[in-house]
């Protein structure tokens, strides 16, 4: 019963990667803060920033081998999404399935335990975020899903939807949502540049969003120190 | 009964950035070995190392209005301290309010919770030291206190105790005894300028530190080997 | 009954040495996954890779004494491992002692426990690899044990074993097997590059590795997604 | 955009109440092992088993509010699912809310976060399986969801699906499937009670399961040891 | 410069039991909801509820030379609140001292760190909140502190202080506070008990604390499922 | 390369069996303290005490067949003893193991990992140390070892060294030194006795160890407090 789903259809590929624009914490805003991935998911190497079409896949502890199924169901532009059916630190991953993804043109790993061959992959320049960085190899014996949807990091994601990956961690948007959320990155993306020039001008926040009312309405109350 | 404390007093800016020379173990070690802050809170970049005088803000939980009213309470030379009344990875702060401290010329955050758009932060070289680093948001509902005594990371801060960082932690120091532990960061320092140079040319801690003796006075034993 | 054994033997210097042209990785698989320490060894910066002959520290925990003792059995090539009796963050070493473990010609730290002045011993380009960062010191009171067997962070390791340690973790190499398994190391690497050519111009591991007969048998089905 | 959303439609009762019968374990294997959460998810206290129809509650970090919205849309036999919208571990639910859900027949809470008043919940044989135990309070102050899909612990949840929890931890059913599952978990019990009884009279599981030709032809050889 | 403080001084007994009477959640809800421990401090065996006056000893990792030393400062009433300068798993505390304090009419031990002979002090009904259970012994060789402040899983403790522990956890009281917090428990206790016999009667927390406004005024929307 | 090792020998029944007289704690120091599991080794339920002779099982993550394997190693008296090769929670061992070993008059489990079924175990009385309780099945489908050296939860366990476990965790005795530890234990335990009846009457640890001096000595100080 353990299935592989063909997919063809991707979400636009100028949306997609339109996102990669942003960073993760404004489109998670953007959204309406759902989607994001725990924040143990963390990248192997600091600067990068993508977005990709996810294909998924599920895969039992300690074994890698529904990865190698997986890699033929990627194109361009796509990110592979992993997760253990139980808690695995074990490296399931290195640099020479970061090569093969690599030469069809996927973007980046996202896998809720191990990777490894660290170095490789960070001169490779394939970025991975990833819960455990470890040597522990995997066997290949038991069978997984390709594209059902599944939870990764406390996020579902289904095969197609959008994956925003960077520094402050991964977050997932909906296919059917894409194009609107990515209007409203944009929308917020302004709106901060506005914001961003008065603070840096010395405005206060207190000021520029009108808090001071609703604080002293709460009860906040100032006192001067007496020492 | 929520409060903000209007503090003019800083310690003597001299003082303060005396410490900056020092990293967090000669400061820790010349202090008697207090006010270390737990090993989890970590810089979200290597190589900073900042010393400033706290800022103490308490918050709720997912709620970071409370840091919008500090920043007022901030000037030049400070560190902004913050922490959650019950744990939480949320990111309380982002690059809009770094901005906005980096107005008024404070110096780094110190928060026993989550930051986020920490790429940002690094390109603009704003230090952070934080447990999570995580793109989900707060809201902003719930008072909490500025400048009152709080509990960050396992160590008691008060508003005006001295901040110093780097990449081996976050250390406190009482204001009240500023100058007496710089002096004594100094004495430190010079004393281990003079043990470097003899362990570098090869001679052994064992002798420097005269060890020798006590060692065989708890009944240390050697042997050799038979393989 | 605190023992230090003193030994002379080590594994020929061009076998020792051999090891640091594979990564971690290929030495944990070329001797049939064993001897990996737990995935939380990390080292303090990214892109060290090291091998050396293993110095053996048992040390009570927050007391750094017998690191002081065990400097004197280090010669060129060797690798200090260090485990505390019981959990401990502690920053049990510094640049001191990597000073003197510099002057001696030793390679690396290997600590399940907590180091401190990451930042000098980075400028010094001498890498540790350990399980904390902290600035917590330690005491001089409590006695040890250097060069007996030891479990560190979950890898038995006797003195005058190989550790090889790189972004991927630490791994040991039983010193009777180390010519053995420098041998598997070079096979496998071998044939990894003739993959990696193979992966790299788009061909796949379904294919390569002859994966599909096996796949079948399980039950792997496929289907068209109907989205 | 905060929804609540009303459900009359349940599970069949016989067929939500069979599954106490069985323990999570035997429930999970039925069902292929999917639905389980994670193991951190831990009872009260020890000894209960339910089984009933989820009600599911998104709620921001340390904010119950929602809680009290989701107790009206309960019924006889249903089951409490919360799930937070970041990690957190106040205490959300108290035996003012259990009392409350008592009322109404709810026979369980399940909370990816913290529980208090454990004592009286344990006097009240209410049981909870939670993933932290805390006094610390919640606000009221944010919306969230009710009966809208979420992810509790790494496992989805839809309002409807069936809870099945012990000392074991807390696994999901899927509603469309619930009579099938429990047909598989009394054939599963069924089978299992034969193997008891020969594994009971001192037959071996290596001969009932006939594992001794796969193990020797994976390679498994026996020794004598020689101590 | 390790210091004992002899203290005469405790909150009027019959305060200090009082607090007995009423759960932590009840204690920390009455006093703005402050002074509570991590979640992390747990009981080691269900259902004791102590209150008592504060016996501060701050010690080293690993060494509890200062618990013997903090035991003749213990008087009837009071309990030890023990907090290790660094995190520390091992077991300080065993039936012996146990049957030390139970001798002088102590009547709880609060410890950030491990706690030993679990099974004997459950027999003695001698109850103890720590972070670990753990055999392992410590050594006496470095000193403390005895009534100085410290910081004990978070929350910050003065000798004097009045300690509510619980199955839920661990909260402070300042002493100064004392009586005040006990007429705000009682008060609070009222109220309750009150709303628990309507909750108990059916009626809805939504109804009794008149949140259906409130909750529609911030957008809460009600749909009917389809299913 | 997969081996089970046949091993007759056995420790002296009474000496194995002496040690369950004595608590963890109690072993552990008379030993030395060493050979101590780590603190999150766990019983399943609290009160139970065994020591019996070590069978000891490598398992792949997430695979549980090499414990159907050693059953039929064990004998009467023995203690199975179940690490993985990397950390995973899954759920090894459940009531029909337990029938099994019981049926061999195996006395416990040790794993450091998954165990399930706890109820049934619990009514059965067949006690379990473990690090995880889950439900989670695993595979049968990779061979691990029997009878050889393998390190679990942090200690080196040899098969037929001698297991204690209690409500404070696993101690490893080796068997070379059973009859010696024992004696130890003995003289300890009688030792403390007399101890435990001077506490009782209220001496004090500082007069009975005559520890005043060394405190002084080390500069102690008391002082009175001011409050």
């Amino acid at each position: 019963m353990s299935v592989v789903l063909r997919r063809d259809r991707r979400v636009d590929a100028r949306v997609v990667e339109g996102f990669s624009r942003f960073g993760v914490a404004t489109v998670h805003e953007a959204q309406g803060r759902t989607g994001l991935m725990a924040s143990f998911m963390r990248p192997i190497y600091a600067g990068a920033t993508v977005s990709g079409s996810a294909v998924t896949v599920s895969v039992p502890p300690a074994d890698n081998w529904m990865i190698h199924v997986a890699v033929e169901q990627c194109r361009r532009g796509d990110i592979l999404v992993v997760a253990p059916t139980s808690p695995c630190d074990c490296g399931y991953f290195g640099d020479l399935l970061a090569t093969s993804l690599k030469a069809r043109g996927v973007l980046a790993l996202i896998i809720e335990a191990g990777v490894r061959d660290v170095r490789t992959l960070t001169e490779m320049r394939f970025p991975v975020w990833s819960r455990h960085v470890s040597a522990q190899g995997t066997v290949k014996g038991t069978l997984g899903e390709v594209n059902l949807p599944l939870v990764c990091a406390g996020a579902l994601v289904n095969a197609g939807d959008i994956i925003v990956a960077d520094d402050d961690g991964v977050c997932v948007v909906r296919q059917e949502r894409a194009a609107e959320v990515l209007k409203a990155c944009e929308a917020r993306e302004a709106k901060e540049a506005a914001v961003r020039a008065r603070l840096a001008a010395g405005e206060l926040g207190l000021d520029i969003y009108q808090m001071r009312e609703a604080l002293a309405a709460k009860g906040l109350t100032y006192r001067d120190a007496e020492d």
